[in-house]
């Protein structure tokens, strides 16, 4: 685990709240499901899923009923090094369209029952406010981490913390399970160049063509990864000096979400690359929060099969999504909130009267 | 095609409905999946879904109100062969569980907020009327088909003119989507013998562990289909003479289902193995059944892999699931449901005031 200074005292707290895996409530729940009017197992990556969730809340007969996707954005001044097929003004546009109800995140939260949650982390302007946008500015963009560090090493602490306490405020209302997405123009550059340096894997087997960029581009993207990794040289030891040097305030915001929702024993299902890439800072500072991790798809983004072996999570949507904003995890919750029903809602062979099976 | 005689008009009929893809709705669905919020083809599978829907139903706008699962069950003469690991006393006590709303699919199904539309084509033993409870009993369960054939050739017209029946009936209620599912100790077994047939592969190769049988039962039930085959030998130019020699009362149902629910340009989601064989029957008497199949999931019964192939279908759920009941019919449902709602509710670039992508 890294040692981390008092000024992260906020940070350390959540941490220190983190733990294990509840396995007296996973065996009965595997218990439960052998005895569940189906042959065993019948029903398998649902079972799996909900006998994680059983260890993770440590019920062995969970209830999700308040289902939360954190939608954080954020702007990055890499953007000028020409590396996305969009321009910068679409990350605000994007705001107000998910505010608007018309983005995927909306339609997909709706379809779920979910509850959308909206952070502004760090967008280069000025939002006009409104009550289903939450404002964590922490600047007007990330700085272009091709010349120097995206962003202070005490802003990677505020970022950390703004996301800490978002689920704190959002507990309140009430969180069952917390699905993680973000949106902002030039990301998927970023989260490349922090795979890249914690997995140790050379940029061209990590950055992929994000939101559709041709092959002169992708060439340059993978040329200012490396560059902003040998501007930077980030400390492989410390997770928050990576996110400093070449991460995003919405990055920074999901490793808060994450960590504190892995305090609260809150299953975290992720979305993909830039959440894949927050949750490896958020296991390099606490490798137990890789207990409280569902991964329900693998993004087209090269990269993001790396992460999802170093978690050691294996995918189960075979959807080819590359969206983002929280789209692969809100349709994951709808499959984990499956599985957990089939625990909780079927009967059991003596209760329905049905012959188990012969052995032979 | 195959040439159906005068006792099958009913049948006939329904195929002479069975139309093509609407290329036009599809082309005006694919243009608008490209002007809304989102990196073009960014949602992968779930706009091809939607695209499919709209030529299915011939409307761009497609809206799904009504989802149906129908699950047929029927017992099998061939359990006296000791294929399967469960009791044949099992089929009827599911019966009664998915009266009672216990069973895998009744959780799910309510999950998904799909109704459950319950058939039995032939349990074996008399069931206590119920109003949840089609009655479309045929016979008490099939012949042993290692003996000789399952059923008579007009009992399995009956069996499909049951399924036609059902959805006709349905159809009042609403339908804008079908997922087909079934139950029945020992329709593994049915099931592989028909895909063996229509698919000319050697048993080995189909052939799986249903329920959760040991090696020995595997291999008995290995020999005990090719005995079926050799005995039968069914025509293999006339899938009603396969379905009679080597099928059961549920399976026909499902090929009924499947047929006059094209027929009404409906999308059919598959569940598996014997849904997959029952849709090999379907696309053998009118091979143009397969523009309307969806298929979520492939079963862990080996066949279900040459089934989907041979259909032309590629499954999207890697869940694992080896239940049927309609479960991964139901889970897949949901899916297609959030694509054609991706096309339906986002917003396009022009309606929320968001830039299109740089060309470069």
């Amino acid at each position: 685990m890294v040692v981390l200074g008092d000024k992260m005292k906020k940070i350390r707290n959540t941490i220190s709240n983190i733990g294990i895996l509840n396995e007296e409530a996973m065996k009965a729940a595997k218990k439960r499901q052998d005895f569940l009017t189906k042959p065993k197992e019948s029903l398998g990556i649902l079972e799996d899923l909900s006998i994680k969730v059983a260890g993770i809340t440590g019920n062995v007969l969970p209830k999700i009923r308040n289902k939360v996707i954190i939608t954080m954005v954020g702007d990055h001044g890499v953007v000028e090094e020409g590396v996305s097929a969009y321009p910068q003004e679409v990350t605000s546009q994007m705001v107000y369209n998910f505010i608007g109800g018309g983005a995927g995140i909306n339609v997909l939260a709706r379809h779920a029952g979910a509850r959308l949650v909206l952070v502004d982390m760090g967008v280069a302007t000025d939002l006009k406010p409104h009550p289903k946008l939450i404002n964590k500015k922490i600047a007007y963009g990330t700085k272009n981490m091709a010349r120097g560090p995206a962003m202070t090493y005490e802003q990677a602490i505020e970022s950390i913390e703004a996301g800490i306490d978002i689920v704190k405020e959002q507990l309140e209302k009430g969180i069952d399970i917390i699905g993680i997405g973000e949106m902002g123009i030039g990301n998927t550059t970023t989260a490349s160049a922090i795979i890249a340096a914690i997995t140790s894997e050379p940029a061209e087997r990590i950055v992929g063509r994000g939101t559709g960029i041709g092959d002169k581009t992708l060439r340059n993207k993978i040329e200012v990864i490396k560059k902003a990794l040998e501007v930077n040289k980030p400390d492989l030891n410390d997770p928050i000096d990576v996110l400093a040097k070449v991460g995003g305030f919405e990055i920074g915001g999901l490793v808060g979400v994450i960590l504190e929702s892995a305090a609260n024993r809150i299953p975290i299902v992720l979305d993909g690359f830039e959440p894949g890439a927050a949750a490896l800072i958020a296991t390099e500072l606490e490798p137990k929060v890789k207990n409280f991790l569902i991964a329900p798809i693998c993004s087209r983004e090269p990269g993001d099969k790396i992460t999802l072996k170093k978690l050691g999570l294996v995918p189960f949507l075979n959807l080819k999504l590359n969206l983002g904003e929280g789209t692969g995890a809100v349709l994951g919750i709808s499959i984990v909130e499956a599985g957990v029903k089939i625990l909780t809602e079927m009967a059991t062979f003596a209760e329905a009267g049905v012959a188990e099976a012969i052995k032979k």
